[in-house]
């Protein structure tokens, strides 16, 4: 049975200030639940139907605590609008970026990227495009937020996400001449553009793009051009989306050579 | 002021059964709303601030009603969390596309596509791309859903929905060897596939993918590759992501010939 302090508990996880203070974050669903119990995350507490203990076997026993409980005390407790078997309440988990994560591999950085559910898609986009670390200014949404953890599909248990002030990190960049990408209006034409294996690909905001303190620390920018008839309006492209079409330009040029 | 009679006309519009008793739908947001305006779309009813009216101008104009109301009033009526200035109930248009239209481009194609903001973005994207038209399974989520609406940022205003029996269109397709194109796991590498400038681009359902009763249509089956380390699990791009790649990965390769 789930306590009332425990939904408390749980209910409180979807605030950053509640997560902070007890350290933990909640993941919902079945799949996602289980990627999680098979990964290096730790969990604290898993709240589950017997329907799911008995499908999750011997992994069930990697939480620290199990509370079996009825479907219905899972919807009472659940964020979501359709919940299933199982929530977990998982540490959030502290990681130390190597200088090769953050300087010689392909790495996403986000400028003050503001929904949860657009960070979470990007981290399984990463994930799908063998990207496994993404920088964030310290403004950006929070990764652990629920509507964020649960975006990524998983992908929380292998794309590791890093705050930093983006300034003394671009400047240390520069320093070591990591190829530093950005996305702009006035950019190169992305499918013309001499693209590299690894260095930093930064993207800007949902509605006012990179910002301008960044703007003279990027080497190269580029641009998704639109293919619209010629004189006809078109708006923007979706921040995950522009991620994505950004991480099959880089990762596809290689494919394109074999 | 807005009646009660028209809040419940406007928060009934979330359905779709009442969407189509009323043929009307819900478009929310400034900038939203002043696409809409500008746009061969049919508005029957604004709602709007005096704040709105005066920066629209003389474009408020083409709403066949216009009532004045308070921000108050807006967000008792809105479906928004963040409701703007102005809501506006617009004519559910009635496309008979061309032959040439849905033949003779490159069209996406949606079988059974569940997420109104997935259609949503997708239509983002299309517009972006220069594709015109989306056929979609009769059983796909509505485009003139809210959420959809919403999440096409303005596209809806240029971009063409057509709800199709998929099995008719694509023996149609073949009969005229328009190419038609499938997203499949087993698939051939996108990056590596020879890809047609005109042509349907078929993806499935977020679940299932592609119905079976569908796959012996597919004249090419393609494939985003992951790119992640050997042996590591990796779960599934969004179908708004995979619908962008592919999208771009069509378009950038005359780009790149240019």
């Amino acid at each position: 049975m789930i306590s009332k302090n425990n939904i408390k508990l749980i209910r409180s996880l979807e605030l950053k200030k509640f997560r902070l203070a007890e350290n933990l974050f909640l993941a919902e669903g079945n799949k996602l639940v289980t990627d999680i119990l098979e990964s290096a995350l730790e969990v604290e507490f898993l709240f589950a139907t017997e329907a799911y203990l008995e499908s999750a076997g011997a992994l069930a026993g990697r939480a620290k605590s199990i509370v079996t409980c009825s479907h219905a005390e899972i919807r009472k407790a659940s964020l979501l609008k359709n919940p299933q078997q199982c929530l977990a309440l998982c540490r959030i988990p502290a990681y130390t970026p190597t200088e090769a994560q953050l300087f010689s591999q392909l790495v996403l950085c986000l400028d003050n990227i503001q929904d949860p559910g657009n960070l979470g898609t990007i981290m399984r986009t990463a994930d799908w495009f063998g990207i496994s670390d993404i920088v964030c200014s310290v403004d950006s949404a929070d990764l652990f937020n629920p509507k964020a953890v649960q975006a990524t599909m998983g992908a929380i248990c292998r794309v590791r996400v890093h705050y930093r002030d983006l300034t003394a990190y671009l400047e240390e960049a520069n320093q070591r001449q990591t190829p530093v990408f950005g996305a702009f209006l006035d950019g190169e034409n992305i499918y013309q553009t001499q693209l590299a294996d690894t260095g930093i690909v930064v993207l800007g905001n949902e509605g006012r793009g990179i910002g301008p303190e960044l703007t003279p620390l990027i080497s190269h920018k580029i641009h998704i051009p639109a293919f619209s008839p010629p004189g006809q309006k078109v708006e923007s492209l979706n921040i995950s989306v522009a991620a994505a079409v950004i991480c099959s330009e880089f990762r596809g040029r290689s494919a394109r050579r074999q």
